[in-house]
């Protein structure tokens, strides 16, 4: 790779965010990005295999970060708090890098703006709780327990993170992940509590 | 609409269905479902937008369908429970229909085969998400509560609904959606009795 080619990736994100925003995602050409950023269609291919990758870079790391945090939490953690930590662990490292939250933000104006953009976060998000799923399996988790956990760990990252990029009070992401976090526990609670109040239950055949 | 379009949508999707499965969803065309249903594309693109949504239509009458569940239950019911309820009731409707099941396991196969396919159902999946939490806010319920209450049902419905497919023993949806939602508050319970049997919790500044 010739010193041209430095951080391709970086310029050719910045090219495509630019580009996307105006004239917009469904106008641009892969050809015109890798232009705009100095460098080939062959480079653009090299490190992405469609327009939509280049905003998704470092998923793929970003699960296995977070599938490390799993591994690593503490036997006996239980198996929603370690997706809890695991992802407040995102948190953090993005929270340390201003960089990231401008990305981040300018990223998610155009997610919100095209389905196909939409669609494509949604499977990433959809694959970082499989990737928690397996390291839950992996620390001795059963299914569904699991899924459930990291489904609705990942659900609440989703609710906060929306929270952080709405949030005119710029506080940090680790906060509203926290909040979502803390969220989610309590409305649990408040169901159960209800249902154990019930005092003639549904028949198991009518729940089945 | 003449009587040969009789059924237009069901013979459609029945037609996407046998040929996404051979030769493949990526080897058909439009034209092509529409001649295996003795339709014309035109007739197609009347009912869908394009090669996907033959396998989703009716999400927006799901959507409605759960909005409604959530508005009518009892007043003072936890988010949480309101959204179980709601969809519930979706499970329902389609245990009472074995040609629901059928359709369903054919359709789900397809969707874990291709990418597109699975992106487009996550989706619809996040859309019935925000029905159900826009009505919780009809309700009176606040965010971030409606949204995660929404997305942590939605969430479990998924899993059930996958725990549903691959069952072996061949129970019903509602009984897996049910297991799930239970599951979920059980992960809950546990994490907010290990958070508050923690001595020296977390500092405040720690937590931001």
């Amino acid at each position: 790779m010739g010193r041209w080619e430095d951080n391709a990736v970086g310029r050719l994100q910045e090219a495509a965010l630019e580009l996307y925003s105006a004239p917009g995602y469904d106008k641009v050409t892969v050809a015109e990005i890798s232009e705009h950023a100095g460098l080939t269609r062959r480079t653009f291919f090299r490190y992405f295999s469609d327009k939509r990758e280049v905003l998704f870079f470092g998923a793929e790391k970003l699960e296995a970060f977070v599938a490390e945090g799993v591994l690593a939490a503490p036997p006996g953690t239980p198996a929603l708090e370690v997706v809890a930590t695991a992802l407040a662990a995102v948190t953090r490292r993005s929270d340390e890098d201003p960089a990231f939250a401008d990305f981040a933000r300018r990223r998610h104006a155009l997610i919100r703006t095209y389905a196909e953009l939409r669609e494509r976060e949604l499977g990433k998000l959809a694959a970082l709780a499989a990737a928690a799923a397996a390291a839950l399996q992996r620390r001795g988790v059963a299914d569904p327990a699991a899924s459930l956990a990291a489904e609705a760990g990942v659900a609440a990252f989703k609710v906060g993170f929306e929270r952080w990029i709405d949030d005119p009070r710029r506080r940090r992401l680790g906060h509203h992940v926290h909040e979502a976090m803390r969220g989610l526990g309590a409305l649990a609670l408040e169901q159960v509590a209800t249902r154990s109040n019930q005092k003639p239950g549904p028949t198991p055949r009518g729940r089945r």
